[in-house]
């Protein structure tokens, strides 16, 4: 016989999805409405308004894409390229090689800038790449890579596609909420976010927003779009203006509940202070695991404050670790991935989770577990870290 | 500024999304946790398992697309369809016309058999186009079609195929939970279903079923799926046996939440009970809607129980109908698509809103709004003619 599947009360502290607010736990259980509904209308143009606010842009092609992160990347490559397009991926991890393989599956050809995992990509290597493939169409990158941590100039490799004529397709799926996004400030083409990073909603939705020269590339596309279901010329009806709507999948009413709260939440705290709060916690988790003998992976200058990359130390089993943590105090925090796995950990402050009593807990969590190791770990110095950290 | 939306309370009997059982409302609220805790791993097993039994099927294969319904129409064809593919679409309404869409946009070739809106396939005229047709790959049909409520014979149309040497596709929205599926004993390849329709749940996700042949096509392919989000190859690798799953995307964890707990509540009332309340609910909304002199425009043998295509009677503004009804009895139900736009309303009863109190709500609140107009509605003998049925 099948029961009711009731979860452990976990601290979420990887990569994501991360801590949800009860607040958007409780939106989320509200009774479902038709997707047709005026009242839901009137939510879609809150949540339109809303994502507006948290990609900073006047973008009208502003909405949540019907299925995770993932979705949203494809959503952007499905229309903006055709078959026999170059794109150049500017590639730090593993989301910019999922963004070369949406390229290649799409029958387009995939020009790599390769970066290091864990560095920030080279705006000197994607220039050099624009000039030697004038003929490319598109510049990819990820401004958060949620695989190491690292965050890119999105500004300037923005600045340098548009110089060359290129349209740019931008991963904000960490960055929304936990650092600046300006999509117009940016001057970026298209970007995609998920619901599980920093705007610590349950994960499902792909908020994405693409700029008017976008939707001009779109609609004069000499090719269909080979997915029906992430086609924005069809989508763009239903997200569009006025009571008169055009059917076209049924939305998932309930997450789009959970959104709409996250979004509230976000614009009652404000951008500035939301970003000012992930930086703080960071500053005080990495006071906490430097003064145990930890250390960062990821240069200070390209470090993201919501995802934290740090090295396991020699004699330590990374994979024991995490287990003792779910197990003994139902903490979970990342793996690496690719060439990392093994060797790092990921820990996320993001969104709701990003706050003093999770800085505190997963640092002391981590000592204690760390004990049973012979391993230089510093024991009973980190509380009084993070406490400096927050009182400095 | 923005405020928390609260919605106001519905009765949901349209085409879908259906009225939710508060216990999947209150489960879809539980604790996020990771979509790779082992917890998560367990209750990923258990919605497989469910759904095998709901699907009646053995299926490996079998899991929820993390996208609504029509992704999960998408997912069959990126996987099983290779550019160049024939295609034999069965089309008797919005969604047989939309598998077409797919066809050809990923590059097929969709040839139409093509039946009256409101009337059933035609396994004949099936049968003359897979003569016609000997070079066709997939035969595609709609199972329970929403927007006209009539059921075509699966078992009938996927033999057909079977013999012709065609895999064979089947939208199972409408139908799962409300009438019988049974995949096994229909041989059928590939099929997609919804989980706002008989199975009670949020609208955002799509179960799908693949047999051993669909699964060997899919290994057997030429080309790439040109869909990484939708590609089965690596779904599996995350929906797969053992606690070593691969991470392909992240999963909306609250919304399977629900669908677990849908399944849980199907379980224990069984299928064949919930088709045989489907099927009472059906009868006692009839008499009701007759007795007051409404007629229904799909023959009584190819009629689904859970989605009733009733005539506007002369003389009658259909949309203000549903809009006074929406507005003054907070109960929505559905207008007619396509050619049927205007002409007819879809009054559902899935699921948990397959109910008495539903049908005797829905029949009087339409006999107050319809005695409004000067149409001939028999006034007052709606209520016996329902409680007449219920006692049959």
């Amino acid at each position: 016989m099948y029961q009711s599947f009731v979860p452990t009360l976990r601290t979420l502290m990887g990569p994501g999805p991360s801590d949800v607010n009860p607040r958007i736990l409780t939106a989320m259980a509200r009774p479902t409405i038709g997707h047709l509904d005026p009242e839901f209308i009137r939510m879609m143009d809150e949540i339109k308004g809303m994502l507006q606010y948290a990609f900073q842009t006047k973008n009208e092609l502003t909405l949540p894409v019907s299925a995770p992160g993932s979705a949203g990347m494809e959503t952007c490559f499905v229309n903006l390229m055709e078959p026999g397009d170059k794109v150049i991926v500017c590639q730090n991890g593993v989301f910019g090689g999922r963004m070369s393989e949406n390229v290649r599956r799409l029958g387009g050809e995939a020009v790599i800038v390769e970066q290091t995992w864990g560095r920030a990509i080279d705006p000197e290597q994607l220039e050099a790449a624009l000039r030697q493939h004038p003929d490319a169409k598109i510049v990819a990158f990820v401004h958060a890579e949620t695989s190491t941590g690292v965050q890119s100039d999105a500004q300037t490799l923005c600045a340098l596609a548009k110089a060359h004529d290129c349209l740019s397709i931008v991963d904000c799926v960490t960055s929304l909420g936990g650092t600046e996004v300006a999509l117009d400030a940016w001057g970026a083409d298209a970007a995609y976010s998920g619901t599980q990073k920093c705007l610590s909603c349950a994960p499902g939705l792909s908020p994405i927003s693409l700029s008017q020269r976008a939707v001009e590339t779109i609609k004069s596309r000499k090719t269909p779009v080979s997915s029906w279901f992430l086609d924005l010329n069809l989508v763009m009806g239903y997200w569009g203006e006025g009571q008169t709507r055009s059917y076209h999948h049924t939305a998932p009413v309930n997450a789009l509940y959970g959104l709409h709260e996250a979004l509230v939440v976000l614009h009652e705290e404000g951008l500035a202070s939301s970003w000012s709060r992930h930086a703080r916690n960071h500053n005080a988790l990495k006071a906490g695991l430097e003064a145990m003998g930890l250390t960062f992976v990821v240069p200070e200058a390209e470090r993201l404050p919501q995802l934290n990359l740090v090295s396991v130390p020699e004699g330590v089993d990374e994979a024991s670790v995490r287990k003792q943590l779910l197990q003994q105090y139902n903490l979970e925090i990342g793996a690496g991935l690719g060439s990392l796995a093994g060797r790092v950990w990921r820990i996320g402050l993001m969104g709701f989770a990003s706050n003093p009593k999770n800085v505190l807990f997963c640092v002391n969590a981590l000592e204690a577990v760390l004990s049973q190791y012979n391993a230089p770990i510093h024991r009973g110095v980190a509380t009084g870290a993070v406490q400096a950290a927050y009182k400095a």
